[in-house]
C-alpha cells in the first residue's frame, strides 16, 4: 500500500522548522523581549519613500509591473544595483546580476546548480544557518573553518584546503563566507584575509559565495573592499567570486529583492535554475526598489539606520558591561545586526533560554549555528529591533536569568 | 585543473532557454503580430484596482508588507484564497493554504519533495512546457497520456497504470494535469473522466497535480468542478490530490502570486522545501492580492477580461474559418488563452514558423509540448494579449505563409 508519506524525501520529512522562526512565535506573547530574530527594526522602514516608488512604478511602468518578466530581473533595476555597487567600489555591469527573491534563493540557486549528493562546502564556525540547511537537505558534506575577531581562520582555511589536495578529507567545491559583520558572528574579515582567501580560492578551485546582506550597515571603523571588488589584485581568482546582496536589511525584507553577481557560466546556471523554480521576481517589487534607489532614497535614509543601530550597538554594549560583566565575553561589532556572546561560566546558552524567557526575553542559543563542533556556551543577540531602553531591560533581564538557580 | 564549469550539474550546463522565451524576443520587432506567448492581455490589468489595493496594504498593514513573514503565506491572503476556493466549491481551510510564487513555484517544491532522480511521472500529451522542463532536470522519467476534446484520456492513463503495476513501465509517482482549458490543448476533462482519474490515484497510488491557472477564465458552457472539490465523491483520493491555483491570470502575473493546496503531509513538506528555497513571497504583493480579493475588485473585473477573451476566441475562430479553412483543423476552447492547431498538409509547424516570421507574425511549434512521441503538425495560437483586428490580421498572415512555397 502506498502513502504519500512514503514519497516524500527524507531530508523533508526529518527537518524541523527553524529555531529562529520558533523563536519569533514566542516575540508575540505580551510584553517579550525578542533579540532573537535576525529581523531589521520596522519603525526604520521609509514607508514614505516605498510608497511613492511604487506608484511612480506602476504610473510609469506598469506593464513592467505587472506582467511576465525577464528570469535575469528587469533591466532598470539590473542598471540601478550594477551603479550601486560601482559606487561601493565594486566593478559590475547590469548584465553581471541577477535578480533573486532574497539571497536565501540566491545560495539554493548555486547549491542547485553547483553541489551533487556527497559533495563537500565549507562554511564558517559559526555560520548563518539558512545556508547551512540548504547544504544539508542538498545532501552535501560540510565542513566547517573557525572565525575570530578578524572574521574567517584563512590559515585554517588553507590548511584544510591542503589536507583535501593531500585526500585526508574530501575536497570542497564551495565555501559560504559572510566576511562583513557576519552572521552570527558579527566579525569583519580583514583586508589581508580577504586577498589570502582568494588566492586560495583560484589555487584550489574553490567557488566562493561572499555574501554580503549587511556591509552598508557600518557604524564604526573603515569599510573594507568586498571579495568581488579584490578579484582584479589577485590572479585567476575572478572565475571563482560569487556576490551575493541584499535590499532586504538596508529598504526593507518584505520586498525580497535580492542578486547574485558573478561569472557567466555560473550565473547562466543559476538563471536557469530560477527560471525553473519561480519564472522571476515579481516586477513590482523590482521597479518599486529601483525606483527607490533612483530617486536617491536609499543614500538620504541609511544613515538614519545606521544611526540607530549604532545608538542600539552601544546601548547593548553598555548594558553587558553592567549586567553580564564577567559571565559573558561580547564581541564588539562595527556594523551589521549582531552581537555574538560566551557564557563563561557553567550552563550553557540552552539553559539560560530555558530562564531567560521565564524573565520575558529571547536570544538564539548559538549551537545550531555551528555546522559541527557546537559551543554550547555561545549565544547571539540581536539589537535592532527596539531601543536603547528596552535593549538596556532585555539585557537586565537575561542577568537575572543568569543569577537564577540552575534548574529553578 | 578546476574550473567552474566543470561543477556546474549537466541539465543546467545543456538545456538551453524555453523556446517561449525565445520568440517572446521577436515580440519587439516592429509590426510583429505574437500570438506566441502564454501572456494576459496587459491593457486588461486592472491598474486602479491593484494601485488602491497596494497603497491601502501598506497605510493599514505596513510590517506585514514590508517585514519578514511566515514561509506559509500571510494569514489575510490565506483567508481569502480559502474564501475564493470555497466559493468556487472547493472545500478549503486557511491553514490548507501555502502560498506560492507563481505555480511554477509550486510544482517545483512538489517535484524536489517528492521525485527523485530515475523516479517516474506522467504529465499530458501535450503538456505545458514549464514543469516538463523542471521534470527533465530532475532527471524524472517522464510518460506521457494522450488529450482529445474531452481533455486526458483517462482510459489510456489506467491501460498505463495496469501495464506499470505488471512491471512492464515504471510505475509513475505523481501526474501533472492542467484540468480546465489545459495549455496548450484548450481541452476540459468531463465531470466523469475527472471522478475517474481519482480512483485511479487512490488506486495506484499516484499524487495528482491539479494546475488551474486557467478556470475563471470561462467564456462558454458549464462549470466543471475541481479535482479538488471532487475528492469526497471518490473514497480514499483526498490524500492524492494537490491543486495549484494562481492570480496570475486573472489579476497579473507580475504578482507572482499563487497557491498551492493540498494534503498536510505533501504541504508541510512544500514548506520546508519553500523556506529553504526563498524563505517567503514578499509580503507587500501578498497584501495587495488580499486587499485586491477583499474590495470585490476581482469580482467585479472579472467579466471584462472574460468579455475580451470571449470576442478574441472567436475573432481567432472565423479568421481561421476564413483563411486556414482545410488546412489546419483547430479545437474551440470555452475558455482559458489558446487554440491548439494541427496543419493538415505536409508542412510541419517549424516550415511553417520560419515563413510566418517573414510575414510577421508567430506562435508557438507544438513539438515542445510533448514529453515523447511530438506531432510536428502542431502549433499553439495564444488569442489574449491584442484585439479582434490584430487577430484576423495575425491569422491572415498565417494564412499567407501557407500559401508560401517551401523553403521560399
Amino acid at each position: 500500500m502506498h502513502t504519500p508519506e512514503s514519497y516524500i524525501a527524507p531530508p523533508y520529512r526529518t527537518i524541523g522548522e527553524s529555531i529562529v522562526r520558533e523563536l519569533g512565535k514566542l516575540i508575540s506573547q505580551p510584553g517579550m523581549i525578542s533579540m532573537a530574530g535576525g529581523y531589521p527594526g520596522a519603525e526604520l522602514f521609509d514607508r514614505d519613500g516605498l510608497r511613492e516608488a511604487s506608484n511612480a512604478a506602476l504610473r510609469d511602468t506598469p506593464v513592467a509591473c505587472l506582467q511576465y518578466g525577464p528570469t535575469e530581473g528587469l533591466a532598470p533595476l539590473r542598471e540601478s544595483i550594477a551603479q550601486a555597487l560601482v559606487e561601493r567600489g565594486t566593478a559590475c555591469a547590469p548584465d553581471d546580476v541577477l535578480v533573486t527573491s532574497g539571497s536565501q534563493q540566491g545560495f539554493d540557486l548555486l547549491v542547485r546548480t553547483l553541489l551533487q549528493p556527497g559533495d563537500a562546502a565549507v562554511v564558517e564556525r559559526p555560520t548563518y544557518t539558512g545556508p547551512l540547511r540548504v547544504l544539508n537537505v542538498a545532501g552535501v558534506r560540510t565542513l566547517s573553518v573557525g572565525v575570530d575577531a578578524h572574521g574567517l581562520v584563512v590559515d585554517e582555511l588553507e590548511a584544510l584546503l591542503r589536507a583535501a589536495a593531500r585526500g585526508e578529507l574530501p575536497r570542497p567545491r564551495l565555501l559560504y563566507v559572510v566576511p562583513t559583520f557576519a552572521n552570527p558572528s558579527g566579525a569583519t574579515m580583514t583586508l589581508e584575509r580577504r586577498l589570502k582567501l582568494l588566492a586560495l580560492a583560484a589555487e584550489h578551485g574553490l567557488v566562493v559565495v561572499e555574501d554580503d546582506p549587511y556591509g552598508q550597515l557600518r557604524f564604526a571603523g573603515e569599510p573594507v573592499p568586498h571579495l568581488a571588488a579584490l578579484v582584479d589584485r589577485v590572479p585567476d581568482s575572478r572565475p571563482w567570486v560569487v556576490h551575493l546582496g541584499s535590499f532586504s536589511k538596508v529598504i526593507a525584507p518584505g520586498l525580497r529583492v535580492a542578486y547574485l553577481v558573478g561569472p557567466a557560466p555560473i550565473r547562466r546556471a543559476c538563471l536557469i535554475a530560477k527560471q525553473l523554480d519561480d519564472l522571476s521576481n515579481p516586477g513590482w517589487t523590482q521597479m518599486t526598489v529601483h525606483r527607490y534607489l533612483a530617486a536617491g532614497r536609499l543614500r538620504r535614509h541609511l544613515p538614519t539606520i545606521v544611526a540607530a543601530y549604532r545608538e542600539r550597538a552601544q546601548a547593548m554594549r553598555e548594558a553587558i558591561d553592567e549586567h553580564l560583566a564577567g559571565r559573558m565575553e561580547v564581541n564588539v561589532p562595527d556594523g551589521g545586526m549582531f552581537m555574538w556572546g560566551r557564557l563563561t561560566g557553567a550552563a550553557g546558552a540552552r539553559e539560560l533560554l530555558a530562564r531567560a524567557i521565564d524573565e520575558k526575553v529571547t536570544f538564539v542559543p548559538g549551537d545550531i549555528y555551528f555546522a559541527d563542533s557546537p559551543d554550547v556556551h555561545t549565544l547571539r543577540l540581536s539589537f535592532c529591533t527596539m531601543g536603547p531602553a528596552q535593549i538596556r531591560e532585555g539585557v537586565a533581564r537575561i542577568g537575572r536569568a543568569l543569577d537564577a538557580p540552575a534548574g529553578g
